[in-house]
């Protein structure tokens, strides 16, 4: 299964999202243009405007009116995208040259603001302040989560606790949001807005983990961008973690990871220590953990064909053949 | 007269802003806290949530609730200055160190985008579409505005209407957007709505072109940074541009201002050739247009006390013992 048959329920919003996408760049400054849109030409799984919409359909048949919402989720996203690729210096994202790369500092930080405008502007027309807290309460969460994400680096002692946090605010959080959002338009029972809350909460979880494993064992070219990239910026991910406890070579590795110069010196042993070590069969272990959890929150919820697709995304992010 | 005194009229309310804005930095993250203050207590003259409860002041009596709306101001304000920091690579600003100098760049953006969401919330709490819509719309153009400063540096060709545009999306239009939103929680006709924006907007315009000449003129005390800044950076304002065109030594000029490793090394030179012509004086002229029109737009606003101290406040900035 792939991606896009996953999200096949609302695989014609999904469009109109697209479209929607390329037209809320309309600036009157050309350049600015153009980086948003290379932004969103770039690609990417469009997984938060798909959960918008998912999680809509559990209440409603059009979803018309949710497909604003699902584009301000995206347009988010991508907001915090280009503002990493400043922080990281990053080259390629997504087997393309980043913003960053292409215009530089200025127009990428803008890029980034203009955007995050932009999604502002399209959530502020359904009128609801509650919509509007989610999301700003959401943004200010996902910066505290980038800082954690720098105290982190080439810290040999972080642990589980420490990296939950860390993928809880890079990557769940919004998933969560955007299940939430969509249950709210839909003006769904308090305990279905949680519900779906959670569920997008434990399988955001459960895709960065699985995320963090492909980063050690997937091609470049399916990556679109060198494996073990991660760890190689001081990035010390889930199956690090357990090597750095469990491994028998745990003392040397602790010591290659722990400074930025020996680090880059020394990639090829680092990421042999670590698949060698249980790291990631451990890593498949606590994906498993989690879609386990979301898979359970469906059960709050009514029964309708789109809960079968999202017992089917769970079992999907938690297979091993991803 | 001083900044203080021209805003007497709301200064138990810029307190209690002063107050608001600190309780606003409430992150989780040490870190991102310490930037935050740091910016905050850097200090400012408050210019934007002035305008805010100014103009809410001509419409209701007690101010209370024009506060979060007031400090949001602010803080979008202070957003785009920690990002300015980091696209200038700037040390000092009001005369101390800025964010980026002491925390970085991963630190200062995420602080910008964390203040910019607090700002957020705090709009999103008044539940107004309308008001929203006007602080997205100004973000965005205040994102455009930035590129626009980008493609003029070291361009000797910019003219007048170059150098307009650029002010107003610097500054004009957060002044203007202050005084728009002010009016419309005090729930002010339409006409009335406009008249200060536009108030606001020349005022904006003429405060940056004052803030220009000060650039040339005044001591690195009062600056907090080192007197004719901009230009050394390839920033041409109003008196660069009138020097352009008009002094004897235009040709010298545009030779020497075309280039950032000539502009650097010649920056004594390039002083004094704009010092020596009319552009200063010109500038002022510009000045005292702008005050002039601001003025104009207070004959649609009724009679109040706080009229009298909009009147001062347009002759205070376009005089010339600034």
């Amino acid at each position: 299964m792939q991606h896009k048959q996953m999200f096949n329920p609302v695989a014609r919003e999904l469009e109109m999202v697209e479209g929607n996408l390329k037209q809320n760049i309309n600036s009157g400054v050309d350049v600015l243009n153009q980086a948003s849109m290379h932004l969103i030409k770039a690609g990417g799984k469009r997984l938060r405007p798909a959960f918008v919409l998912l999680a809509a359909r559990f209440f409603m048949d059009s979803l018309e009116e949710i497909i604003p919402m699902a584009t301000a989720l995206e347009l988010t996203h991508l907001a915090t995208l280009v503002h990493d690729d400043v922080i990281d210096n990053s080259t390629l994202r997504r087997g393309t040259y980043t913003v960053k790369h292409q215009w530089g500092n200025r127009v990428s930080i803008n890029a980034g603001n203009y955007i995050f405008a932009r999604a502002l502007a399209l959530s502020a027309s359904y009128n609801r302040k509650d919509i509007l807290e989610v999301l700003a309460d959401a943004s200010m969460r996902i910066c505290e989560g980038e800082i954690y994400q720098m105290m982190s680096s080439y810290n040999v002692n972080v642990g589980l606790k420490n990296y939950l946090r860390r993928i809880e605010r890079k990557t769940a959080l919004l998933i969560s949001v955007s299940c939430k959002l969509g249950a709210m338009l839909g003006n769904a029972p308090q305990e279905q807005v949680r519900a779906l809350e959670l569920y997008g909460y434990y399988l955001g979880m459960a895709f960065q983990v699985t995320d963090d494993i492909l980063d050690f064992v997937a091609d470049e070219e399916v990556l679109g961008k060198p494996t073990g990239s991660d760890v190689k910026q001081g990035v010390i991910t889930l199956p690090a973690i357990y090597a750095l406890h469990h491994s028998p070579y745990k003392i040397e590795l602790k010591r290659l990871l722990a400074s930025p110069i020996i680090c880059a010196e020394n990639s090829d042993q680092i990421l042999e220590i670590i698949l060698d070590s249980d790291g990631i069969e451990y890593a498949y272990f606590i994906t498993e953990h989690f879609a386990r959890k979301a898979r359970k929150q469906l059960d709050y919820l009514p029964d309708r064909p789109v809960k079968e697709t999202l017992y089917e995304i769970a079992d999907f992010i938690s297979a091993r053949d991803y």
